[in-house]
């Protein structure tokens, strides 16, 4: 089958899924064209998954690689509190991948912009290269003026994570060290942990209820791992961080890992990535009736971590024995693995 | 150097370039915020340029691989004829490319996008892929029911191309047979030839010109071939084309590097990509005056191939001596070559 032959298919399960009223014109032309409403600005981010450096196909499938590109870049409109309307994906691949692949990864796509009323509009394919780059591009509404930055964080706001960041990451790592036939130490993690990694749960609704309560003063996902994220909001702010380790949602499991490695047992939580979780700020106070409503409507725990202090830049964990540790902001760095 | 410097010294360069009034918000959050005049809609699309499919670095320079796909993202809203406004860019890139590659890469993507008000407000880094993939997203505005989309095109329209197409892919043929040895019996592309592959010219300037004056009643840019791309606007307007060979643009070198492969001598201009030229349509005597300014202003020759026929999805060619031929659509078919 030839690349227009795939993506005729690949369109026409993509126009099966509705577009949104703000898409004036979707698949099929050089470009597609957006007109946001009267009152709305568009939010837009692009994101790649990368074979090697975010997956590798010993654990993932073509349909996870297609869902999990949409789901991160879904987060980064999450993260504003804007609502998706449509993507754009391009997709580069080894000539080893035949058509049936090649329309895995675009269901994988499609399926998840679905969920997350993201339709896929367009996009863009390539065959011949040596991995599978998949790069997403979202749009999203958000009323003039409301979207959440990484600014708005003032000194004396509380610092509020969703969920209990750093499994994905301790999920990698066991099946890394599977891989390699070294993972007899370590925890096996079952199919639920492993979707974590596999398929991420961007907290849309989770950042649109929070921005309708509250609102948080600033907001991030958790991409390269709390305290990277939480700096680079605290860089955008201007401000300082004092965590309380004692409030930290480590998860039995990515601590055992992380115990199982001689690491700290916070570790995954603090520099794990590819959880997409959410790193949030407010006024004190503001959050409190939020905290129940997520419990209640999204089963989503939101847990108060620490306050913002003026401190610029200064990322400091108190211990429960109260020994201040001053973190550094590192995460996950391309780069400097 | 790190990730999270490297991409700290790419967002100085991009942040001493001028933003348009649509961006709100530019680098530095989870999302660039969008906001476009009330009588305005929003072109967006993506784009990849990526290494073993599209260029080699044996004759590709970083700068030129930034400035090369930042140059094809904006054909695609000349080829609307929307005005651009901002650009996010994701580039995957092996390890073994250092932060002065990864510079250069950028400073190529952000000089292009300034050239052509496109401004770089945001991206995405990941080192350890096993090829240098560089997807870029461009966001355009164009007065509300003024793009000009594929699926405008009427029997009896004349159709219409900018520029010589064609030598791009013949400069490739020379580079390509040059690595392997075997140049010997084709010609040597000089500077200028080489750049239209290097660093291809976006006809924008040509584009708002045309939509200004006309307008064109559909418009594609070529980057897959002629016969292809055309084919696609075919496809959109549900008609046919007839072309008359002997009036096809073929430069000199094009036809020169085809018969030196044995190879008809508008085989490069049918099937040849990556020129990024424009091919229109427009009724009967709607663009005969823009052909003399287009030539003036520009230093764009504008040229009348053939015309739209009600034969819907048919391209025929007819020969100077009255034969007439069947083309295939075909152009550059990454799953086919």
């Amino acid at each position: 089958m030839g690349e227009f032959e795939i993506i005729a298919n690949i369109r026409k399960i993509a126009e099966s899924v509705p577009t949104s009223g703000i898409v004036r014109l979707g698949v099929g032309d050089d470009c597609c064209l957006l007109a946001p409403g009267p009152g709305e600005e568009i939010a837009a981010s692009t994101d790649a998954v990368v074979e090697g450096v975010h997956f590798r196909f010993d654990y993932f499938s073509c349909y996870q690689v297609g869902a999990k590109a949409m789901a991160v870049a879904v987060s980064d409109l999450a993260a504003m509190a804007a609502s998706p309307a449509a993507a754009l994906a391009s997709v580069a691949i080894p000539r080893d991948k035949g058509a049936p692949e090649v329309e895995e990864l675009a269901r994988g796509l499609i399926e998840t912009g679905r969920r997350f009323d993201c339709p896929l509009i367009g996009g863009d394919l390539s065959a011949g290269s040596s991995a599978v780059v998949v790069t997403v591009t979202v749009f999203g509404t958000v009323e003039k003026g409301k979207a959440i930055l990484r600014s708005g964080a003032a000194a004396g706001d509380e610092i509020w994570v969703t969920g209990a960041p750093g499994d994905s990451a301790a999920v990698l790592a066991c099946l890394e060290a599977g891989l390699e036939g070294k993972n007899g130490w370590l925890p096996t993690p079952d199919r639920k942990l492993k979707e974590k990694l596999l398929l991420p749960e961007p907290r849309l609704k989770e950042a649109l209820l929070l921005a309708g309560s509250g609102p948080p003063s600033a907001m991030i996902d958790i991409s390269d791992g709390l305290a990277a994220d939480l700096g680079h909001l605290l860089e955008s702010s201007g401000v300082g961080a004092h965590l309380y380790s004692g409030s930290f949602p480590v998860s039995d499991f990515s601590r055992s890992v992380a115990e199982a490695q001689g690491r700290p047992p916070e570790y995954f939580f603090l520099h794990g990535g590819e959880d997409y979780e959410l790193c949030l700020t407010a006024p004190p106070g503001a959050l409190s009736g939020s905290r129940e409503r997520l419990e209640k409507e999204c089963g989503t725990a939101l847990l108060n971590i620490g306050i913002i202090t003026g401190d610029s830049g200064k990322l400091v964990i108190e211990r429960p024995d109260g020994r201040l540790e001053t973190v550094s902001k590192k995460g996950f760095d391309h780069f400097n693995k």
